[in-house]
């Protein structure tokens, strides 16, 4: 192992086992630091356990950070890597940097000349993509919609035009609360011939994941209240 | 296992060790399965048989697909699926689905009502995004550029203008032997404060992930040539 690094470490997508969606070499690369800057130290602590049950939780130091966490706050976690001491992000689900606070850490760390590894886990993203059938050559990730449903109705037409005119896959999301909402709107604006990907439950129990066209869809909606989803609009292959 | 679905299983990206980058499960079902749809059969065997010395390669049948299989033959690869048997697809390197032909197998799969399941595993994509310290909520990938010098810059350019507009991160590749005219350009063309992150050797001895601003790289540029990389132009977090 080399000295003063920072590894990006994914965690489950909220999946009980481990082995399903974490590299071996990526569990004990985790349980082997010692200073971790976490989203949530709970969350942390339990994945850390769940690798291995006699993990020395106590011997650790956990760094909180959020989206209000100070800049010189940050500089101040990343101080064990310039002391020599490996450090791990973790955020609390997926893949660390991707949609949490740890993208300042690696920007930090860049400009301080400190060395950072990003490690193989799970991305719902990557997954629904994978799993959708569509171009994955030329794909966009979105993050959530907007909250009001004049101004999400406009995205997603945006998406769609934009997949009819240059094959480009759109893939965004919501929190689960408003999933019902998200899937009326995608079925009562889109084109019937427009190709819509849904990918719920990703890597968990009832993990669902279909590709049918909106007029498809009409007819085979599912409830999507309250499960993680990953929405995608994309041009057959 | 259910029986008659899909599963799209991820490989290492050239590296040796499968622990690095493939969870143990998914190597379990992998090896579980007789029927494999590939890009490549030579790299897929080599694959299975790294995570298993006694993998029954004679008991298998795999079915080649590249850009030219008719949509008739792959119909065919996917008839197994339909008799009850499980099918394993596989690209060269990475997720398939996501830059291979892998992608037309889960449409027809969506379109036959045969369920899919991607499961985990590295993606150059996914690592050079997390490594970067970009914008993760909002990013595209645009896979390779043109091959014409103009056309090349042009792109850039755009990725360029909307990081400043929207804080788009833009991911983009080319294949190795021309990685330093890329470099080439986006050093002379960029402005002197767009941020730059290259990431080559993913997963591999040598693997390297920084970003600078471009006149940084200008500095500290090093060789590409020949080395799998993954470029990305982004805001700073």
């Amino acid at each position: 192992m080399e000295k003063g690094m920072i590894y990006m470490i994914p965690v489950t997508l909220g999946g009980e086992v481990v082995n399903d969606v974490i590299p071996a070499n990526v569990q004990s690369i985790a349980t082997d630091l010692r200073y971790f800057i976490v989203e949530n130290v709970k969350s942390a602590r339990r994945f850390l356990r769940k690798i291995d049950r006699e993990f020395p939780i106590d011997d650790c130091q956990f760094f909180e950070i959020n989206r209000k966490t100070e800049a010189s706050e940050i500089y101040r976690y990343l101080k064990p890597a310039k002391e020599g001491h490996n450090i791990g992000v973790m955020s609390d689900a997926g893949c660390p940097g991707v949609a949490d606070p740890g993208a300042i850490i690696m920007t930090m760390a860049h400009e301080k000349n400190i060395k950072v590894q990003p490690l193989v886990g799970p991305s719902s993203i990557l997954l629904t993509l994978m799993g959708s059938g569509f171009n994955g050559q030329n794909f966009s990730f979105s993050g959530y919609l907007p909250k009001e449903r004049k101004d999400r109705i406009r995205a997603m037409k945006n998406f769609e035009a934009d997949t009819y005119r240059n094959g480009t896959t759109h893939l965004f999301m919501d929190t689960p609360f408003r999933n019902m909402n998200v899937l009326e709107d995608l079925l009562n604006e889109l084109a019937d011939t427009t190709m819509i990907c849904i990918a719920s439950n990703l890597t968990l129990v009832g993990e669902n994941i279909r590709t049918m066209s909106a007029k498809d869809w009409r007819e085979h909606a599912y409830d999507l209240a309250k499960k993680p989803t990953m929405f995608a609009i994309g041009k057959k292959q």
